[in-house]
């Protein structure tokens, strides 16, 4: 057990995260749980000294780089300035060497500090006392402060620190960055300039040092050095035993793709002198006191999302670790770019955008911080250029969203993947040529967001756009099926990605209909609300012909219905007819994709097992089309078949199982998504953080527990919490008024701090009520 | 003391090179000594485990790339096969956690062979004997082997082992390759297919295993694994204590640049069926198997090369090791390439080829090799176009050889180099530019050659057009010096590399004197012996205008003289006046460089400081020209100023102190340059092994202790054996024949084992000789 919640106490209480031994072997674990960031930038926290195995990462949202014409674009791994190499007496420091005691490392997902100390005893005898700790500013997001403090406990030492910026990795090999240019300024700031080398995005890296005995600021003349890619001091100071030499370091990061500096007659000297500007205002400031400015903005964050959890502490915890994580990964500050699967702690899935984007995580930005909501989805807006060009490119019309989305909506899937134990070679990958729900999921998702902020300004600019046009490639996408005498949409992947090439997918026909029906009733609704708006985005997306095709076939698609005997939905038009195999041993392992180590995916198409969920996320969307027998005949059919392979599958379940009133089963799948990233399983992680879990943990106790909804444009609050918590209380936004829930075993309350005097029609526990006051009690 | 010299015993005596611990901060200065190649390709051997500092290697001659357009094309560091990683109860084995006992790691120079063997306890006390092997084959020169061996000791253990093809290298961060295409036949023989970037060199790697249970080949069902520009392995076996666990792997490496696959009409697929089928044909050989045959190829080049020093043991493995190396990383198999700075054991130097071939390495060749001398300089001829144009884009006729040479001999010296400590930027390096002596050193080399081998077919071939087109260049190069009323060379740098933009050194002045002499001579000298070839080469090289011009100026060429006062010859115009600083604190420290941590190049530029020999080297290479007297004088004035920086500074100096007759001082600064590689200093080689100082230790043996010269055409043997020696045993060839020498402190010993009747007429012990017979001895 190295994974420890306990750690906060008093005012932390519930708010760290810790690890309480170190092993090199479990590295990816913490670097990815404890990632850092701001939006703007984030990396995974590798230890300040290096160990086999670890993955140092820092990536700038948004940077994207293709370093290959036949690889897809992908975040590049920028330079490091998190590595501070200690010598002692000339020789390296690291853990693996010597004796540590008192080793704790606690991520403060609070104020978003990390820290890791411990008493390390060379093999001399000689011991000192440790502090690292970092952060990455929430106030100045190109800003991230390091501190070092080495104590001498027991004898005099001589100390040697190396730090600096180092740009010697790579994506796994792919090299995105130029050498760039190497600069020492007045001894102390050091500067690297790069360039990607496809998509030319410059970079500045710049850092600074002070250094400190005993908590006293000192000069000292570090040795200058240079490599290929790396600029670095050597920074040397003779310890006394007694005495403690601190290292801070200020470290800022720039790039020619951030907002005021992507721009016609962009210089790239402006963009340096920027950046050594912003060092040199805080090069002189304290680790303390940059602290303290970050931490204050995050103090605004959690008062405006807090979620409080009575009756378990690790829940409390990990809903808070779920809400830290959704913050430091989104780029909140720019519109243009979307959240990675990954966030931007790993190089997995390539800092692209998938559906977990509007189906996982929207929803906590949209009841929570709808601005955010907005940025995410004018994101999807920007990219309608390139979604246009994909269904033009594939013989359709109207915008088809790539399933994976980097800056320009242009698909970004790569082609291929894992190795296929039959043929030997890279399997394809057929996600980015037809898994293409993602285009009704965005649709689905704005829709939501409509109606629970009411921005009609966004619809106007922009919802309305991408409603209407990928409705238009939806009836472009549509197939005369013979046999049924309707149209049906084949050979595609659904949310099941085990299953490829199948036909009528249910889930993708349904969302897809709706994305029709949606389109079919704003238009309609614009015809006399706002005919100017209609005229204009008539004249740009072709909207009579479009619409007399909507019209012509929505009532005529195919959508799979529940069957006679069993109410088990089809979740395509084969998978019922499929091989069921024993998967008790799959199950039983504790990592995923076993599978692939007995079948390949062309063997494993032709069985019932799913990857995830996919049916139940159907019911999710859709919740108010099935009834309950329906829903637990599906559940009762499919979870079995179901390995869980993909992170996306438990909170889906989760929430479907408070649904279906099933809290117990509810709680424990909750349990088991909260664990993914932060429970005891130290491998699980290595490649990132599985940020539509995260997201998928705020919809386990909001969606879930808080039994919040919003159906057909109304808001419903239908608590159904486990027996486990005493207590659960949430904020969300609803038509842009902060509301506060709070729930136990018997009643749920609903606040109105701004409340106006306007009455608000909701349904609560079951039964259309009227919030008229700043507080309304009911029973549950 | 890690480093033990009396490893080897009976046959193997002063054979093996050991390593007696493992600290993984000294991991490069083995990696680099230990080495291994066969001039094809070669590899710093870094462990099967990983470990922090590491630095991961594998060169192919020839195969150089450029990452981008403003670097300059190196030697790209190719997909790695000797990282076999085991891991053991699921835990990664690596010697910094548990308990190491009787390790020790042996390099044996005889056979190529690389031995690690070792007892390890893990934490959990299970202890293991574990034997790890290699070698790259002399045999097959595209095939490397490896056997790891596991006996578990006192306890039942899961073994795994994860061994394949590694691309995610990079040369410091440069990507030289393509991602490839990966693939693994019939679960057992894996390929990764790469391409070079820029200079579209198709490679092939591949691999496969052998499993074996106490020496009992066995079968296994390894896991199939694949990542980005990475396929492995991963192999289990359930180990029973008592039992030894071995996994014995073969690799292989071909690219489009081997001779066979570098032409016309060339095809990938032919290149992939080859490398496939010589895989195969070695697959089910055993690792003993392979080994003896490449043994067999290491017997025959020790029977042409073998060096017997008595009295010394540990000169005795130095001389060994020496030669081992230059075995290992002269491609001798292709006279398209050239041997790099470092061989091919690092990064440094990018695997360009500098003067340290001609001045350094080549006497050895010329006089024990002389075919492999002779490819190195057809190696020269095939650059001649490269060298013509850098000639012309300077503004100059004839040809000028780069600083440094790739493929092409275009010019391919970095611009830019370590941190300037007053400017903080990068220094920029000047030598491309303006270090010009090169052009000289070869045209002088390939006259040694000449003279020694008697190769006429070479001189006719291509000798002749190196030697009149460097000396077409020196006269276009040459400057008029008003004030002398002479020609002069104005601003180069000298050997000596602390001074740049120098005027007149004297190095450089008198060298190119030779090279025209050379011209001249030999035009003449064909006129009557070859004018059909002599038109020829007028025809190509304007030989007609040329000779006016050698002729013209060849006899008003300034060369500095030594002073009337103290015999000091000027290095260079300003070299004397310059300020002379105390040098005790640099002299004195472990490392080289020190100079530079005070002041920066310009700083350095007006100090009497010199990096390496300069004008020792002048003296060694023209011999005759100097009296005794003389070279003392500038030896007791210059010594004291240089720094020996440079790592062919030494043998130069102990040659000429053999030459001066001060044999003490000419072992200690053998021993000295002996000791640069395999001495007891563990961080000397992390850059890569010393190639120039390794060609220089032939030299102090066979020119300096051996008192080999060829001068004016003769053969001289005036040998000055150090008091440390009881006998030294030497082969050298001249005019094609097998000499063999042997020195006492009383006698020299002639033999001539091919002796046919003809008298041979040369120098022995300061006499002209007459060898006469199959062995005749003189007294020294």
């Amino acid at each position: 057990m190295f994974m420890n919640y306990n750690a906060g106490q008093g005012e932390l209480k519930n708010w760290i995260v810790e690890e309480t031994a170190f092993d090199s072997a479990f590295q990816g674990k913490c670097e990815v749980v404890m990632s850092q960031g701001n939006g703007y930038m984030g990396a995974r926290s590798a230890t300040e000294e290096k160990y086999v195995g670890q993955v140092r990462n820092l990536f700038v949202a948004g940077t994207y780089n293709k370093f290959d014409a036949d690889e897809v674009t992908e975040l590049p791994n920028s330079a490091d300035m998190s590595a501070i190499e200690i010598f002692i007496d000339g020789r390296r420091f690291h853990l693996e060497t010597g004796e540590v005691s008192n080793y704790s490392r606690r991520l403060n997902v609070k104020n978003g500090e990390l820290i890791r100390e411990f008493t390390w005893t060379n093999t001399e005898g000689k011991s000192f006392e440790m502090r690292f700790r970092r952060f990455f500013s929430q106030a100045n997001l190109h800003l991230m402060a390091f501190d070092v403090q080495v104590k001498a406990l027991n004898s005099d030492a001589k100390i040697e620190i190396r730090s600096g910026v180092d740009a010697q990795l790579s994506n796994s090999g792919a090299q995105h960055f130029h050498e760039g240019e190497k600069r020492i300024y007045d001894k102390r700031f050091i500067e690297l300039l790069q360039h990607t080398t496809e998509s030319k995005v410059d970079f500045v890296f710049l850092t600074s040092h002070r250094y400190l005995v005993d908590g006293q600021e000192t000069e000292i003349d570090p040795g200058l050095q240079m490599d290929r890619r790396k600029v670095w001091l050597n920074i040397h100071h003779d310890l006394k035993a007694g005495e403690t030499f601190g290292t801070e370091k200020v470290g800022v990061v720039h790039t020619s793709r951030d907002k005021q500096f992507d721009v016609e007659g962009y210089e790239l000297q402006a963009l340096r002198d920027h950046a050594l500007t912003n060092l040199k205002n805080n090069a002189d400031r304290s680790f303390d006191e940059l602290l303290e400015e970050s931490a204050a903005e995050w103090d605004k964050r959690w008062a405006g999302m807090s979620i409080q959890i009575g009756g378990s502490d690790f829940d409390q915890l990990a809903i808070r670790f779920a809400q830290y994580q959704l913050n430091i990964f989104t780029p909140m500050h720019d519109s243009r770019f979307g959240i990675g699967a990954k966030g931007l702690s790993g190089e997995g899935y390539k800092g692209h955008s998938f559906w977990d984007t509007e189906v996982f995580m929207l929803p906590f930005f949209i009841y929570t911080m709808p601005e955010v909501a907005r940025s995410l989805l004018e994101y999807r807006f920007k990219t309608l250029d390139g979604a246009r060009k994909k269904a033009k490119d594939n013989g359709y019309i109207g915008a088809q969203f790539p399933w994976e989305s980097a800056l320009t909506g242009e698909e970004v899937t790569p082609v291929w993947g894992a190795v296929d134990i039959i043929t030997g070679k890279s399997t394809k990958i057929w996600s980015g040529f037809i898994e293409q729900h993602i285009t009704c999921d965005i649709t689905y998702a704005l829709w939501q967001y409509y109606q629970i902020t009411g921005d009609q300004k966004f619809m106007d600019d922009m919802g309305y756009e991408i409603m209407f046009d990928t409705a238009t490639f939806w009836t472009s996408r549509l197939e005369w099926l013979e046999d049924r005498d309707m149209w049906g949409i084949c050979n595609v992947i659904g949310p099941d990605e085990y299953k490829e090439h199948i036909d009528n997918n249910a889930f993708t026909n349904y969302m897809a209909v709706e994305n029709i029906k949606l389109a079919i009733r704003y238009y309609e609704d614009l015809e006399t609300s706002n005919p100017k708006l209609l005229a204009k985005l008539s004249d740009k997306l072709n909207l009579i012909e479009a619409r007399k095709m909507w019209l012509e076939r929505v009532d005529n698609i195919y959508l799979p219905q529940p069957r006679e005997e069993d109410k088990v939905i089809p979740q395509d038009d084969t998978y019922l007819q499929k091989e069921i195999i024993d998967l008790t041993k799959y199950k039983e392992q504790p990592f995923v994709g076993g599978l692939f180590q007995d079948y390949n995916l062309e063997q494993v198409n032709e069985m019932q097992v799913s990857k995830q969920a996919d049916i139940m996320v159907l019911f999710l969307q859709q919740e108010d089309k099935f009834d309950l027998e329906t829903k637990l005949a599906n559940w009762n059919y499919y979870e079995p078949k179901t390995l869980h392979d993909s992170s996306l599958s438990l909170s889906t379940h989760s929430v479907l199982a408070s649904d279906v009133g099933n809290p117990e089963l509810s709680y424990d799948l909750f349990q088991q998504a909260a664990s993914i990233d932060i429970g005891q399983n130290m491998k699980s992680s290595d490649h990132g953080i599985h940020a539509a879990s995260i997201g998928g943990m705020w919809q386990c106790v909001v969606y879930g527990f808080g039994g919040v909804r919003m159906l057909g444009g109304n808001l419903r609050i239908n608590p159904n919490l486990p027996k486990e918590w005493d207590s659960l209380n949430f904020p969300i936004y609803w038509k842009g008024e902060r509301l506060e829930v709070t729930v136990d075993q018997e009643q749920v309350r609903i606040e109105r701090p701004e409340f106006n005097g306007q009455a608000l029609n909701i349904e609560v526990a079951g039964e259309p009520r009227v919030i008229d006051s700043t507080e309304v009690t009911f029973n549950v």
